[in-house]
């Protein structure tokens, strides 16, 4: 038998002990999976912040999951895993995340995994990663239980992300600094059927967290 | 620059909107990490998922992780990879995690980063792993704020995790059809200082949950 083959044997699935009925009652809240989507300097971040701001302060739980963040922790690349986590060369290496288009698939992965354990926590988990393909998109969509995946396309036009340049990563892009940049030299696939699009180049970003709760609220999260 | 370089200069820490003292005000409990460690049978996922019944019962956000369950999905293997996350060999390899030293420590690894995301974000991470090696658990213990990692011994002796043996994996160890049994043939460290220790061979769960509630009202975590 091998290795492999020996794991899936010997794990068996746990149960609680609560129904999702319940937990909804006692927590007042459904849990969900907000993925924000776009190109960088769209705005994810600024308006997942005051989205969570605003849902905590009417006492629900929220969390934002975001790149600059994840990448310090569950997704550290090499570096960080030698230097914070003590990892030797090979472990470092074959865990650590770094850009390539595996690493990318594997970045999303698990931010979807998470992002699902939050909503079946009967937590609001805002996700705001470019997340540029379909295919990654969907996958995460996969992982959620039907109707608690929302797609939210943050849909600044390129010109308008390019002169925020918020962290001067456009600038970079454009003096071949950086390869592979989404939206200049990698492709930024437009969401097909997102369940909201909010229009950051002439809302405000507590005009677009508004926009969402408003959603939240038509959909019997919140 | 190599491409790690270029990964850690291009991201900058994002701060959320809200103090952790508003947190708390709006959402009433503090967040925590409760760390279950004991041998395979002791008790762990039983006490986890009666303490979580507890907390969610008196409305508190609570989130069992437990390695059954994770292994299905942040943490799955490589097959499991390859069939449900449509991942090539070498991707479903890398990423895979099995029963390897180095595969252990990634798994807990991150299981202890997202066991700290969710106290971060207020709620009540109850982990129910094995965890037999001090280094990881301290590991696990290094990313959480301080006060807010409880390491709790699920204490039950070898000989009635054993007789209870409620997975049948005793008998297969004993009968050589699995290597390095934590407590027969691996070892497992115990805990030198656990914030609390939980005698399973002579409380019921309820029991065991009850005390680790009165534990956190001590701390006021809840």
């Amino acid at each position: 038998m091998t290795p492999t083959a020996r794991v899936s044997l010997n794990l068996t699935r746990h149960r609680g002990g609560l129904t999702e009925a319940e937990r909804v009652r006692k927590l007042g809240q459904r849990g969900a999976v907000l993925w924000l989507t776009g190109l960088s300097g769209s705005g994810k971040s600024t308006v997942a912040y005051a989205l969570e701001r605003m849902l905590v302060g009417r006492g629900k739980h929220a969390a934002v999951l975001d790149g600059d963040n994840l990448r310090f922790g569950l997704n550290k690349d090499a570096a960080l895993l030698k230097e914070s986590s003590g990892y030797g060369e090979a472990a470092a290496r074959r865990f650590g995340l770094g850009f390539s288009p595996e690493d990318r698939a594997e970045n999303i992965r698990r931010i979807g995994e998470v992002a699902n354990l939050l909503a079946r926590n009967n937590v609001i988990a805002v996700t705001a990663f470019v997340s540029p393909y379909r295919t990654d998109r969907d996958a995460a969509r996969s992982l959620a239980s039907p109707g608690r995946f929302f797609e939210i396309f943050v849909a600044a036009p390129l010109e308008v992300c390019e002169r925020r340049d918020p962290k001067g990563l456009y600038r970079k892009a454009r003096d071949g600094k950086i390869k592979d940049f989404t939206g200049l030299s990698a492709p930024y696939e437009r969401p097909l059927h997102p369940e909201l699009t909010l229009h950051t180049e002439r809302e405000s970003p507590e005009e677009s967290a508004q926009s969402v709760i408003a959603f939240l609220r038509a959909k019997g999260i919140v």
